[in-house]
């Protein structure tokens, strides 16, 4: 059974919303859809705005009930039977995830269990055949085939397969 | 460069210690070093007292200040010269480690950062040459060799590559 490895962050969980909404809270600032799906969300701040990054990220709060990125439950649902699945997230740099990302999961993927998640840094150490990441920089030296989910920081990345949205995941995997 | 994965419980840090000094705490019992080097902590309490494993691992305590397994300081940091060194735990089951895991890790391998931590379930989600671990079964689907650590409850199980505390893996990788 081939095997895919999977990220939460602008891949499974709405992250950058988020940031967009906290942001508004803090500033009263709107954004319009187009500009959130077209541009790295520190990009759409004014420079004296831009810790809030840091800020946001770090906070216990931040990675508590994001929304689910459309189709992800519908299409893994699927993958689940043909496919080993696993879920791979840099968490490791953010120990305030840690106990939200394992209740995430535990709310909207219940089938996928503690023996399935994995939080790491370098995803060099992942081994599996597929890795569906938002972030070009863990297909380096993966083993495997690295698939680039379209989010807002990556649309001018170059890379070879990518995917634009869990549909298409679908059409490729299933 | 080649590179190695590394438990932590039994193979850097010393949970069956905590556990004999919980229960010499709680009910005054000492066990001899001998009884505690070849013998399943569990098989050494009373029926009546078996469940303590299972209040003792899931406390908020229990994973913090764990003592460094001996050698083991000295050893992975000859190691770290010559291959590049993971730490892979199955913290996954124990969310009440995470934290003090990460910080144990600062406090005694503080080269090893996040980058390089590992907390997973099943660890053949791992890609590494070796993978040093007290738990056997963590080695029947691993992509490469799994190097039995010498722990308690493993004396008695079959595995071809065993090794005797960290001198024997110095012996065996450096």
């Amino acid at each position: 059974m081939k095997r895919i490895a999977i990220d939460m962050d602008e891949v499974i969980a709405d992250a950058n919303e988020r940031f967009a909404a906290w942001y508004q809270r803090d500033h009263g600032i709107v954004f319009a859809p187009e500009q959130l799906s077209t541009t790295r969300f520190t990009d759409l701040l004014p420079e004296e705005h831009k810790y809030l990054i840091n800020e946001y990220v770090y906070h216990d709060d931040f990675f508590k009930d994001l929304t689910v990125i459309k189709d992800s439950q519908k299409v893994i649902g699927e993958l689940y039977k043909k496919y080993e699945i696993f879920i791979t997230t840099a968490a490791m740099e953010f120990p305030n995830s840690f106990l939200p990302k394992l209740q995430w999961m535990k709310d909207h993927f219940p089938y996928i269990t503690w023996k399935n998640i994995v939080y790491c840094g370098d995803k060099s150490i992942i081994n599996a055949d597929y890795l569906i990441d938002d972030n070009v920089g863990h297909f380096k030296r993966f083993i495997g085939q690295g698939i680039l989910f379209t989010a807002p920081h990556n649309v001018n990345v170059e890379w070879d397969v990518r995917v634009n949205g869990w549909k298409e995941v679908a059409d490729m995997l299933l």
